[in-house]
């Protein structure tokens, strides 16, 4: 990886992250891979592992280019998701077959990594800094990746004004949507005690299920909002029920249920979590309620970063991205508490499936808009 | 088995059959022993088996003394529950310390069986006839055991007049409780179908639970009755929720329940099945409602039956029973279709239970209050 015009040809260089085998967590392979190629544009790379058993050690990278505002970041992720069984070649051997580049990461999102390369490549060093924040964890657990990366920037005063994240946001056509947000999202576990009897004794036990039932049908019922101009309604879905009683005559010790909730930026998880644990106790009052906070929602309001996004798009391919909050999580959800993020990457209909595969063309394509976004960026 | 007065010995008896070990479905080793007692006391023994797997094939034996009326009936069974680990002696050897019997059985019920051979043994043959409906699987699915038996009595025009079922009814003391009736039982699984999806896109799935949860609070608010003069209230137990989703993120594609009804003389199962159907199907249209009942309720009204049992053991214990309709169900509910059936046994404290034991003295005083019975009962 010499040759400086290779660097700025996108879909080899995303050849080359494909062909290192990378499921989460991502091994050094795919890190030397990367490193190789930011060190002949002038970047300083760090690399370091953070987190211990079960949830780490994990590998990250962070590549920095000059110094001093404004400060651009692009980031993402070279882990990827297993690719199962059935695909029609090797998902660890990039193949371009009828224009198309086959591999695991293609889209989600080695692709959008080598676009980000093919693009500074394009751009010469100049005033304010360019980095690139690099997990191996955005498919797992995500605590020992983006948000140490995060940690390490703090620690080092190295704060972006403006960061994009690289995520297949693209529907049908690349460039037809870009994130401007995401909702948050918050696990809880109810588990309701009891006392276990015979089926014929009820006065001797205390069956949990009806308590656990009449708070579930009050949860349900929960009005949270409309939605808002940027946001669909909060949903929350029961996810799951366990009582594992396989004995007809008798009334069990213990039933349990899992909730999800996603929600807009009228909600904090913490106050969702203590909402559903209120609705639980006037049910059930020895109730457990144990949540877990995913991610909160955040929202770049539509501004001057989505319209630099939406322009350097629409230059290249003609398209003007709706602007979305749509899905799921992403690491967005940590990089927006240091700056305005916008997500944008390529066409997401193949990403965790069998034969994931990119246009050829898009890849090349979005290496282009993503070097005029720089180019915005650093006009600005 | 040839010394008469051996005949008349319910411990010695309770100790033969204890040592044919017999869980359900009871082998042929226990019913040789009851048969050889029976034989030299005059019974025509019938052994035949009912039924093919998985709940049969069941060995049931049918022993019949004398001709006309009044026609008396004692009925039980020879099979036992697993014994677990842990007992203080083998289960299936017959042990006497400290003036208790020990062994699987013992209560539940080969005790009564030997009472009721103890008890025929002191009654001269006279006018009438005699009978013990015996089977090899109550504790089991019961479908090939007393059901068979009483298709055999049918078939032969054998109706007793009066059946004594020797279940260990007594709680505190020999004679303190009688059952004169039974619940029913009708066990119904629920499952409602879903459309799975991700968290995130909730319009493009439909979860089943919120259906299913709202069906059971509707259920569980169900007003069946406030019980009766002879039977506490019925009740309904939601006894099992399952759904099987470990995904945090995903809408499940189905979830299901299981309920148990014990009903009192007010309802029928087929009634209830259907109350039930119409309760789950205004809140999930789209669930299946899968009924299986596993007896109806019956009384023996309090009158003379109930009333000679009660003076046969006022005469022997000084004790006047409390007659009960509670507890779980029985091979009664069976029985009760051919003629009045009063239940009377041994004290159940530990039946189904480690170191099962009867008080030997128990055991002698329940042959001499079964022999009044037959006394009374033929001097009608």
């Amino acid at each position: 990886m010499t040759d400086e015009s290779m660097l700025r040809d996108a879909v080899a260089l995303a050849s080359r992250l494909i062909d290192a085998e990378s499921v989460t967590p991502a091994g050094p392979a795919v890190f030397d891979a990367l490193e190789a190629m930011l060190h002949p544009l002038g970047f300083a790379v760090e690399r370091f592992h953070a987190g211990e058993a079960p949830d780490g050690p994990v590998e990250n990278l962070l590549a920095v280019r000059g110094t001093g505002s404004p400060h651009f970041a692009f980031a993402g992720h070279l882990d990827v998701v297993p690719p199962g069984e059935g695909w029609s070649s090797d998902p660890f051997a990039a193949d371009i077959r009828g224009g198309l580049l086959y591999g695991r990461g293609a889209v989600d999102m080695k692709g959008a990594i080598a676009a980000f390369v093919a693009a500074v490549a394009r751009q010469a060093a100049g005033n304010g800094t360019l980095s690139l924040i690099i997990t191996g964890d955005e498919e797992g657990p995500a605590i020992h990746g983006t948000r140490a990366l995060i940690d390490r920037l703090r620690g080092r005063s190295l704060i972006p004004d403006l960061c994009l994240v690289g995520e297949p946001t693209s529907v049908d056509r690349l460039g037809d949507t870009i994130k401007i947000g995401r909702r948050g999202s918050v696990n809880i576990w109810i588990d309701v005690p009891g006392r276990q009897g015979h089926v014929a004794y009820p006065h001797l036990a205390d069956n949990p299920v009806p308590k656990l039932v009449r708070a579930l049908a009050a949860i349900d019922a929960l009005p949270l909002d409309q939605g808002t101009e940027w946001f669909q309604p909060s949903n929350i879905e029961i996810t799951d029920l366990a009582v594992g009683n396989p004995a007809h005559n008798v009334i069990p010790a213990a039933a349990s249920a899992r909730i999800s909730i996603r929600f807009n930026d009228l909600h904090r998880g913490e106050d969702l979590a203590r909402l559903i644990e209120r609705t639980v106790h006037a049910h059930a009052p020895e109730a457990t309620v144990t949540p877990r906070i995913s991610g909160e929602a955040f929202l770049t309001e539509p501004g001057p970063f989505s319209d630099l996004v939406s322009d350097a798009i629409q230059a290249e391919a003609g398209t003007c991205p709706t602007l979305s909050t749509g899905g799921g999580t992403s690491d967005a959800r940590f990089l927006s508490q240091l700056c305005p993020v916008v997500e944008f990457g390529l066409v997401n209909a193949t990403m965790h499936k069998l034969d994931e595969a990119v246009a050829v063309a898009d890849l090349d394509r979005l290496s282009r808009i993503y070097a005029d976004i720089l180019a915005r960026a650093f006009r600005r």
